[in-house]
């Protein structure tokens, strides 16, 4: 095989820097590239207009190209046109995480039928090496833990929110204004886009089809300026940290949430739209891997380095090398949320009166929550405060049990907040 | 090929931590090990004595193995027996840095023309995947800049001495009693463990040979607590960083020695025995990779791991994969330590007269140095004072002749200390 030719479909912000990337790699040739309007005007020097279509399956059935890059993004019709560029013998690279997500099982088992490589270095972290690092250099290690910040765009939100002390709706527009967020957020901002990676990432890691349906998940919509605050005032910083975990039992533990992480923590040291992963496993211990999560340029690092990798397997071996195949027979064992242990801020707005407290003190001990500090945070012109109460770990349904009683007591107003705590 | 054969030579800490990790896996099976002292008592369970030898000679010339794992270190012996595994056909891991810095070149060209793959990831930050991401994952990527902490026993030891006040004497007895550094700790406080690392990892990164001899080296053993004090007055602390860059003009600067690194760098925050590394390229930007650089279980982590790489590769691919062979045809172009721009932190003893602080000026002025801020320290029993500055960014050759010129004068007494300064 001499020049290895590619077919590109997306031609956005991340395929235009693939693009431009690959022209300064020799050994490649893009054959085509799927666009959604041919006649917007490029604006790239030398282009050669003739190589663009916008039927995406002249990329996948175009018997020249050996290789399909897709970086359109969404299900459909990615998935079709994957089926059917595997089906045609073409290896993938691929930066679509939610493809991956929803429908991975299917396409690593077909690509497995055919014999075909499909890398998505790109999908997880951006920029970050971590898909390749796992499948290979700490292939030795069991992996335990992972806990990350894999969405730049609530990382940006929340930075600012905490540097500026603005309001969740005001770093929203001003991360749009800077194009940090896109203009119906929801994806990033629910933690749709984290929930994809961290269950990506968890299944290799952990070896286990980890199944996106299973995965607990809440945004950062309802972070209010009182919370950070608070957070800041107790030693911590609200991140939305993607985590998964391996419980002693063998059960799997995967969720998206926003978390109260200690100042000292590495992750409370991660900021804007940076993305970083801690992993902990034997032998390795832990590691944390740091840099841009999103873009046209960390992306293209990894689809392009994929694509060497790619070129380099097919050069000397006609099979793909095990490292390369995804093929995650056993299904993980995922525990529900109300099932899992954490430390909580719980954020209370309650009657001020001498009472409360004690009463929210009685309802965590009947509820075998253990507080480990309870604080009152200022009174509100209504006559109500702002109550905070850290506790030690817990199991989730007792602290869920334990707020519903909490509101059929007249003292207490509402449950402004239940956030989980990492130290 | 069904069970992968393997020979170890050497059998202490890391030796010990490679075969415990390798009898969790399958399909990897240990045929001799060569030891130091054949009749020394082994604290491992089940363990079959009949494979020990104290002749590393049997290992290499042992027609059964396929992979000899060399964690002996040193250049003597492992330099021949390097040699004569290849010759006899036999693919390499090691964790050896001193060899490789040194004899790299022999040994690449050497398994170039043998077809023979030598994986080395254990070599540099120990259980951090770097070497094999720079190969695969970020190959698309320009990298430009490598800036680490790659010494685990030289940043416990001034970790200490920021932490606790302690003196360098002190710190590195503590450091000793406790394991993080050896009786006799040259190699690792003069810097030369990092240097080997380092030269190791430009090479890969830069894809030019970079020769050890050439890479300027200062340890930490001159650093004064009253250095530790003026670094944290001024918003530094001070690390052991090994850096490599390219600059303008294709010319390569690479050197290890102790930094004042700002404490609002990521570097600045890895405490203790903890390596990172930061590492800066098109298109990906920056990365920071943070973990374990030494010790039994996270070396076992990279060696394994390259085990098990090596045996996918060999399971389907008769020769050597592009990415795994290390052959820099091209010899970077290194500059001295003289001709390198850097801001630097100037510890001088004067005079405690009036006129002292308009010396330094004048000489640093006449020298094209800028001082960005001066200041006395205190006053000595013996009515001298130290006089720190921070200049911009000056050339080095500049630096050292104001300093010569600064010790003619009587104000003058001495220069206790020239440190560079990462902001």
């Amino acid at each position: 095989m001499e020049k290895l030719k590619v077919g590109i479909i997306g031609f956005g912000t991340v395929g235009t820097g693939v693009y431009k990337v690959l022209q300064t790699i020799d050994n490649i040739e893009i054959k085509k590239i799927a666009v959604k309007n041919i006649n917007k005007k490029r604006n790239i020097e030398n282009f050669d207009e003739t190589i663009l279509t916008n039927d995406a399956f002249q990329v996948v059935n175009d018997p020249d190209i050996d290789v399909v890059i897709e970086v359109a993004g969404g299900v459909n019709p990615a998935f079709d046109l994957l089926k059917t560029a595997i089906n045609n013998g073409k290896h993938i690279v691929t930066a679509n995480k939610e493809l991956l997500a929803k429908e991975g099982s299917e396409l690593f088992r077909l690509a497995k039928e055919k014999n075909i490589i499909i890398l998505y270095e790109a999908a997880v972290a951006g920029g970050i090496p971590i898909i390749m690092p796992v499948k290979t250099t700490l292939s030795a290690n069991k992996i335990t833990k992972i806990a990350a910040i894999l969405n730049g765009t609530t990382n940006y939100i929340l930075t600012k929110m905490h540097e500026q002390n603005l309001s969740y709706d005001t770093a929203l527009k001003q991360a749009q204004e800077l194009g940090y967020a896109e203009t119906d957020p929801t994806g990033d901002v629910e933690g749709y886009d984290a929930s994809y990676k961290i269950s990506i990432l968890s299944t290799i890691a952990f070896n286990k089809k980890v199944s996106i349906d299973k995965i607990y998940r809440e945004g950062i919509t309802n972070i209010k300026p009182q919370d950070i605050q608070s957070a800041k005032d107790l030693g911590y910083r609200i991140k939305l940290i993607a985590m998964g975990q391996v419980l002693e039992d063998g059960k799997i533990d995967v969720r998206v949430h926003p978390m109260l992480v200690a100042k000292k923590h590495l992750l409370a040291k991660v900021n804007n739209a940076t993305n970083s992963i801690m992993l902990t496993g034997y032998p390795v211990g832990e590691l944390v891997l740091t840099g841009p999560g999103a873009g046209a340029e960390p992306t293209a690092s990894s689809v392009v380095g994929d694509l060497l990798i790619l070129a380099s397997e097919l050069k000397t071996s006609p099979c793909p090398l095990p490292q390369t195949v995804c093929n995650h027979e056993e299904i993980a064992d995922q525990i529900e949320i109300g099932d899992t242990y954490n430390d909580y801020y719980i954020s209370i707005n309650a009657s001020n009166n001498p009472g409360a407290i004690g009463i929210i003190g009685t309802i965590c001990g009947k509820n075998n929550i253990s507080i480990s500090t309870i604080m009152q945070k200022g009174i509100n012109p209504d006559n109500t405060a702002q109550i905070v109460v850290i506790t030690e770990k817990s199991k989730e349904s007792d602290v869920q049990n334990a707020l519903k009683e909490m509101l059929k007591s007249d003292s207490i107003k509402n449950i402004d907040n239940l956030l989980r705590v990492m130290n």
